[in-house]
């Protein structure tokens, strides 16, 4: 490292305070607000006031997402505070970090001079959360199906960058893996990669014959009627942002066991999770030009 | 399947009702003893006495270990059975199969002209086991780290059976794998099939560096000495058949997390594990010129 | 297949033989022109004139490339042709495909009430084409070094659909992979699916480690000062169209061995590259409401 | 390299020159004689009589195979040398080894009190050859296959050392991938591995699919009834030593390609199949308490 910053943190989860350790480690000084309630107490200092961690920070990191019900997304923080309330106290020469930025927030940030950098709409972010999820699905599937990886037939529903980290995971343990897509370019992928390659609006024919599918597509891509197409026991492991694409409520009725899993990165690996956050933060400031 | 056959099935835990219900949709005829309390009862005649089950089998499957503290081992069957009571009812012609078979009972049955076959000795059978003990291992592994197995350094002990089904899956899920043994040739194949070889005489330089140990080695390779060099947080999974490969107390001691996970393939994949029992009694079949 | 169609095949190289073949036999009727001279002869009927072939087709399929330096590119056809000679005897209904289309034709044929579907440039068929050339490039570093891959050190620069496959099939063949690209997003692909990433704008302090360096990139990346860095014996494959990435006369200069490895494709696997065009002219046929 | 040797090598082919480079990059003295001859000339000293190349040496390496139709296997040797004549210059306390050691000359040997160690029955030689012979057979059949590995159904008969390396290449490169055996243990590590097992009894059901096989079965697998069952444009490659596998007459009046590659280590990569003697001898010194 060539230069030491001053970070400051501001609520978010678990993965938040791996962050917060992880700047630590490498040489920076990091304040922190809104992490006093960690299961792990951070051995960092915890700012009594809100203004207290802003004013020393070059780089202001809040939570992901960035907003909860009440104010910013504070899970682990002992006292609320809201945007207004920070907009109050940060400067136009501090960088500022969110992810999935409030976009009234952006705008207001805006008037004050303030760009606000969504490190969560990052493409390099999205690929490093997409490992975890990939390991998470895998031990989630593990874990419920009383048959091995090895052997069983598995179906993974769509290819984008999950869907492509989670087939070569499971071909690798010795599953047999298809996937469905809709793009010629991704079945040509997919071909292209070993896998069988299905499109996703003629799946019918093949759903009785696997033992697990992975969504990773938000539309309803297992309705009640392909539901109904299942072999008794198939595991139902939707990965896909809301709405989903399971039809949950239909699936229950039908004996199907489904499993909605989100948000696997900051359950399954908070230490991986929180360095991808560092490691996108860190290029967002090579970009701007504060070299580290 | 051109024959059907009558089997007797006697006690053992999941993977032995599995393995019934293998033979069963197979088109075998199946009897059953000592599994009357299955957490899933089985939907195939439950015999209300041990003559009753023995009486008609061509074959009677035995379970894995044979013989528990009280006499055969029925964890899941409501009557005790003793090895005599057994002995009394089975007949020269017919074909006896047995776990890990207990000494005595084999000595017996020989003086009484019958033959028991350990399937769980042959070598079929072992290594269709690793299969499940390599994903339990692998499970564990994910529930435990706060870090993905992508990117961990794991060390491997052993490089049997089972190091090398474990190593091939670390590495495909991103992993970087060291594997310890002792023999030349051993190493050699750690080497050939892309892994960093290291003599198990020489761990101490490059215990320091890994998040994650498994050892596959029924001797005590990781004593006081070694813990006491892991690196913090360092998981440590022994896989090793009594003695195992670890000092549980000291690790204990020294915050290092040690687990000893025996018995996997009937807690993770009770399923595959029965599976694999029936493939390997149909070559003990095959072999006794029983065509199936 | 549903529908059988008639099918003009006019020229080109090896692949366009075997996709006649292909197309042949997959029930359709296909006549040829401009490939009496292959050196296996098809056993498919040969026009003896432009307009006898052009004449019953649905679709007519041109070469790839489509134009040579004398007209179409017919390196197989004991008779010439221009494209003007074909303009004049299609019809506004049949279907025209060709690959890297002549922006001329392009045009004149647009007046006519033709439209001419470029194959080549449909990402399925640049898809299907980077699994040969990874082939053809995995040959030619076999015959090339004097060691195996297993346990080179290996450079892939460039990480789009070459570089991803290629890189692949190094690793699974045993080599250290480091790949380079330029991009936050492709490094972080480049690490999610375990390669060393390296920035491409940074390679001179790895550069003396390599025993093989491909190239995938159509900019000089390895100029003479970098040529000058490697070891001796490393073999540079360059499988970048023009200008080609490697700065070949300074190579031949400094003993480094060069090779620039084009069309490989129809050269190493020309029934694979023949089936690929193949199912991309499916794809146009499909999009335009012809049923196969 | 904590101690120099002085090692003297006689004859062989190009590994040995390569070897003989090892040897000396590690810092030991290198003494050859008959290999004068080579195509590219080492760089080491050229002993004119074998008396000035044995004299010295701690360590004598004779070639593999040791002896060829007139004496010592010299093929780049200006001079012939028989075993007697080389045994008229040994010394007791010189350490001897060789590859496939002729008897007769190990008892002379053994009556002069000189104990012959044959580097090439050791089992982590052949591992580390196994290597070599696998690649060497992908590109052979990469060079002569019209259709990619990719997508390819090939069949890999026997599952020893070099069934094990190949068909995980061939899986790795994209090949739909068969294993061929005899024994259950062998059918089950198929399994385990993730191949389709075929017992080698009873493979006339699917010879019929293939685009490739390979053998490593040193009896004849693929007799005339066999190859008569093969698609038009099936590859075999036979990669057993004497007698192979396949009936290379029949097959070239059936029209069936069939190539019988031998030596491919020294052939395709011999500074490789060099470093592997090399470690081999290394490994026999330190046995015999010759620490390095």
């Amino acid at each position: 490292m060539k230069k030491q910053l001053h970070f400051c943190l501001i609520g978010g989860d678990l993965r938040q305070g791996k962050l917060a350790e992880c700047l630590a480690n490498d040489g920076h000084c990091v304040h922190t607000f809104g992490l006093d309630l960690l299961p792990e107490p951070l051995s960092l200092p915890q700012a009594n006031t809100l203004e207290q961690a802003v004013e020393p920070a070059d780089c202001v990191i809040l939570p992901l997402p960035m907003c909860g019900e009440n104010g910013l997304n504070l899970p682990f923080g002992s006292m609320p505070c809201s945007p207004e309330q920070l907009m109050a106290v940060l400067r136009p020469t501090q960088i500022v970090c969110a992810g999935m930025v409030d976009r009234t927030f952006a705008e207001r940030a805006a008037d004050q001079g303030l760009v606000v950098h969504d490190y969560f709409a990052r493409e390099e972010l999205a690929i490093a959360n997409a490992i975890p999820t990939a390991e998470g699905a895998i031990e989630l599937a593990m874990e419920e199906l009383p048959v091995t990886l090895h052997g069983a037939q598995a179906l993974v529903i769509g290819y984008g960058r999950l869907g492509r980290l989670l087939s070569a995971r499971l071909r690798s343990l010795g599953a047999q893996v298809s996937v469905a897509a809709r793009r010629y370019d991704a079945l040509a992928w997919i071909g292209a990669e070993g896998y069988r390659p299905l499109h996703i609006a003629y799946l019918e024919e093949t759903l009785p014959s696997y033992d697990v599918i992975f969504n990773t597509v938000p539309t309803q891509v297992l309705g009640p009627d392909r539901l109904s197409l299942l072999a008794p026991g198939c595991l139902c492991i939707d990965l896909a942002s809301r709405p989903g694409g399971i039809a949950f409520e239909v699936a229950a009725k039908q004996g199907v066991k489904a499993i909605w899993a989100l948000s696997l990165p900051g359950k399954v690996a908070p230490v991986t999770a929180g360095k991808a956050i560092r490691d996108t933060i860190y290029h967002i400031l090579q970009e701007l030009g504060v070299f580290l």
